[in-house]
């Protein structure tokens, strides 16, 4: 493509509205265009890249037999309030009447719409399983949508959902989309993990479900990670335990005076003692419907609270740190809040990392006052040990010596075990082989095919523009002409004429810009290889600049060498 | 693709809505799937047809230096509000505010979002000409959606826009569309026509336009057709002649009686004269805003009066027939309406088809009274020759005598030239050769994907089902395996290998069916190239059989032939 032909332009200038590269970078190098907060154009450039996301996406689910459908965009009211989600689902949901009054939201998700879709045909066992796909716009109404189509209102998903007659051929579906998800990110050539995740609303706690995580300093979910024990979860659902601690040996439970020393950071150092040997002790309310029950909570001193792994283990609708009044209620004084108390007696959960035959400071439910001595088996009636602390660098990974880390991630893929909820409320049933009504389990799987895109950008950039991986690149090859003559034009012109003649999807700067110009675009916009044709070298060594952008290595190399380099590195970027 | 393990099951029953053939086809096929009033799911064989007819598009419109974009599916209110239309629009924008009281709609066309695109990166004369185009879904909503795909409220679209610096270049660019058109629709193996069209609310009524129109007997719109002479136009368009007729020399003006004859063929019949010699009187009120003006006009008794015509040369924002009390006040007497009269010495139009110079039967505005012997020439003071009448079977084209007749048609692309009214309204400039800046002029071209999906099939059906066009059909082959044995099913299944390895898109029924529900199944569906596959046969005789679904036509041959016939008959009907 002749850039002098195209629609394509870069701009100087960051957006104000972008935090983050890969954002300015999209907007910098003229891929897309600020439509509405959260809603954007996909200029050309852009687009090609989408459709080879898409068309890689196609072909590994194909492979696995999946079926690609479209599902209408608008989907009827109806059908959500058959699950109860168009009640619960109203930050996200964009709904809106029709001019009959009838009710519709622009979808968010799918799945209430393939079970409708589901239950209109399949009515025997004998037809499972389903595997269905689609690629299309879905639209989250975000109050504050950020860093450009990472969290956008509008964007493309490819959703997939199967149908099982039981759990075993569920896992093995499961499976090959595990599969093929690895593959799909792979080809795109970029650096990922998978880890294990939690469920949230869709799936519920206890079903598989897996993230796809593209490594990247900035991405706005926390991944632990062990590449030595090849371990990673989402930190949500991380089950890491802290390195071997030098506990305190047991002692007697005493007063100790704590004037304005409030922080477990403050205690422990006007007491000389490691955080670790302190306990940190929380109060949280669960939410049942409109039933309430308060919790107190003991962690080590320098840990945190995981509040999902809280709300799964309490099987609670909502939880939360308690109010004023219910500290209050029981006695119990911010910032010196400890186990010795009313609360105490009744609903304790301590954190496995506590040893409890060993000694720790503990607030003492007075102002300016600890205990120190405290000790969980002596000094408690009634506690149970649960695992409630949030993962952090430095842990081990459980049985292990194997140490951790927490990196940035960016999750562009997910896949779910839904079990039979869907089909539950939406009463789809097909015969058993028995001829008795089952209600089929579902999978659910996802790929944000817009938000993968700046994924690979926020990835794969530099201070210069982007690195596009070959497989998503726009294009293969960057061509700059950099002459005046028309002799020489037309020797350019034949050059990319030759190229694009053996199947290389090549830009070509035919532009009347300066090389300055023309190789700060080409630098921006990041296909990964740019070849520069300067007259004056071409005429004097008959060679050609050739540049990496991965790596920003160039080379001379003899124009007769053009084509099977070009050809050579795109086989190696390719693999 | 083997059918027992895809999504896919046909349907005994018409669907209670559907009016039109190609719509029962759809939904019996298993290709669509109802998701609300107008809404459609698209299953995976309708999947793969809409693909194939997006990538011809795609093609084509690439070949003529468009580029793909895609815009976002929803569009800000402001926009709309720039150019006016998010009031006008109302009858099928389906608008949303978003959470934070935004006005939002879900686009019905995108002339505002591609010049918002547009004026934020071209400012030059230089950058021009410039084409873009997307394939994405559009919404109107239409309170009586109707058969099926054809008037729904969600479809695809393609829709293209294109900028230029004067009326040469837009007429270039036009032109390549035209001819990409015609292209598109042609590889797709549809019979189609291109007729100028009304630009109606969008380009105004003196832009070129051409409609590309799918042949139907049952389409909507009515087409003006004479392949003699090589015309075609929509009817509202259409200026199309009387073939010669024998007018009624001049007489004298006077009185008959024709009691109780108040239609023109009531009183035709009574007088015992052809239709033609009478003159039918009309009269229309023209609204400007808020002022109005009334019209007399004058046709042929056998005429109607194109609408259209009338409001075009009016230039009136909207007209009507004149209410009773407009009679009344002109007393003017229904059935009886004659020219003279008050408003016949001021305010009246006179079709081009009547002879001024010959006598008719008109209206004496009189209850059971008509004139004989009335000659415009003569006995009007003041009138206006203009065309006004609508087209009609048996007229011949201007200048010739090619006679037409009228045929049904479904648009299924429409090509305008928009001239510079949206980038006027926008304000969005480019600065000229001499730095002054000026209002690019605007193309637009629109192709309903979802649409040509369903005219195909409107088009190419029979009773016992679709019959594909070999270019967007779901797959070339459609192979039955009649028969019980292991032996004969391997031997079924490598001849589905071995025409799959050969580049042939096979549906491989492997069903365990019985022979009469698997064909009717596969005459339903509708590829284009049946082979049966029958234990008995092939043992007996090598022979399978193998029949082109478009004629029915059925022949044996042996199995060596099959693969070199499937091929001839694939490129006979694919050129």
């Amino acid at each position: 493509m002749k850039l002098s032909q195209v629609f394509w332009q870069t701009i100087k200038e960051d957006p104000s509205d972008a935090e983050i590269s890969s954002h300015k970078l999209l907007i910098r190098a003229g891929l897309i265009s600020k439509s509405a907060a959260g809603i954007y154009n996909y200029l050309p450039f852009a687009t090609k890249v989408i459709r080879k996301i898409e068309g890689i996406i196609r072909e590994e689910l194909e492979n696995i037999q999946s079926q690609e459908i479209v599902m209408s965009v608008m989907t009827p009211g109806d059908l959500w309030k058959e699950t109860g989600r168009w009640d619960k689902m109203t930050g996200e949901m964009l709904k809106v009447q029709d001019k009959s009054g009838r009710d519709l939201c622009f979808s968010p998700t799918n799945e209430e719409a393939v079970v409708d879709i589901f239950r209109k045909f399949v009515t025997s066992y004998k037809a499972l399983p389903v595997s269905l796909f689609q690629i299309n716009t879905k639209f989250r109404d975000e109050i504050r949508p950020r860093f450009g189509l990472m969290r956008g209102r509008e964007f493309s998903m490819k959703d997939a959902y199967s149908f099982h007659a039981n759990m075993q051929c569920l896992d093995e579906t499961y499976l090959k989309f595990y599969q093929a998800y690895s593959n799909i990110f792979q080809r795109m050539g970029l650096e990922f993990i998978i880890v294990e995740a939690d469920g949230g609303a869709i799936a519920g706690g206890d079903k598989k479900t897996h993230e796809f995580q593209v490594l990247a300093k900035t991405g706005e979910d926390r991944v632990v990670l062990s590449r030595e024990a090849g371990y990673a979860a989402n930190i949500e659902k991380a089950t890491t335990e802290r390195a071997k601690l030098n506990f305190a040996p047991v002692s007697d439970l005493k007063s100790v005076a704590t004037p304005n020393k409030k922080t477990i950071e403050e205690v422990c150092t006007f007491l000389n003692i490691p955080q670790y040997q302190s306990i940190k002790c929380l109060v949280y309310t669960a939410i049942y419907g409109l039933k309430e029950a308060n919790y107190l909570i003991m962690l080590l001193g320098d840990d945190e609270l995981n509040e999902l792994k809280l709300k799964n283990l309490l099987n609670a609708d909502h939880i939360r740190p308690a109010t004023s009044d219910v500290l209050h209620k029981f006695g119990l004084v911010a910032g010196f809040i400890g186990p010795i108390s009313e609360l105490g007696t009744t609903r304790v959960l301590v954190d496995q990392a506590i040893s409890i035959d060993n000694s720790f400071i503990v607030g003492a439910n007075k102002a300016d006052e600890h205990l120190s001595g405290f000790c969980v088996k002596r000094d408690l009636k009634k506690y149970e040990t649960v695992d409630l602390r949030l993962s952090k660098k430095d842990d081990v990974v459980k049985g292990t010596k194997a140490k951790v880390e927490i990196v940035g991630g960016i999750e562009v893929g997910h896949i779910f075990q839904l079990g039979d909820n869907y089909t539950k409320s939406m009463k789809a049933t097909v015969l058993d082989q028995n001829g008795k009504a089952q209600f089929p389990l579902m999978g659910c799987y996802g790929i944000g095919v817009t938000r993968t895109m700046q994924a690979a950008i926020e990835q794969n950039h530099d201070e210069f523009g982007i690195k596009w991986p070959m497989a998503i690149a726009p294009f293969h090859v960057h061509l700059v002409e950099i002459g005046k003559s028309e002799e020489f034009k037309v020797q350019a012109n034949k050059i990319y004429s030759e190229l694009k003649s053996h199947g290389i999807e090549v830009l070509f700067d035919d532009r009347n810009q300066g090389p300055g110009f023309k190789l700060k675009d080409a630098e921006l916009l990041g296909l990964p290889i740019i070849v520069t044709l300067g007259e004056r070298d071409m005429q004097a060594t008959g060679e050609v600049d050739l540049k990496i952008r991965k790596t920003m290595q160039s080379q001379k190399i003899k124009l007769n060498d053009l084509l099977p380099r070009i050809k050579q590195i795109m086989s190696e970027q390719l693999k």
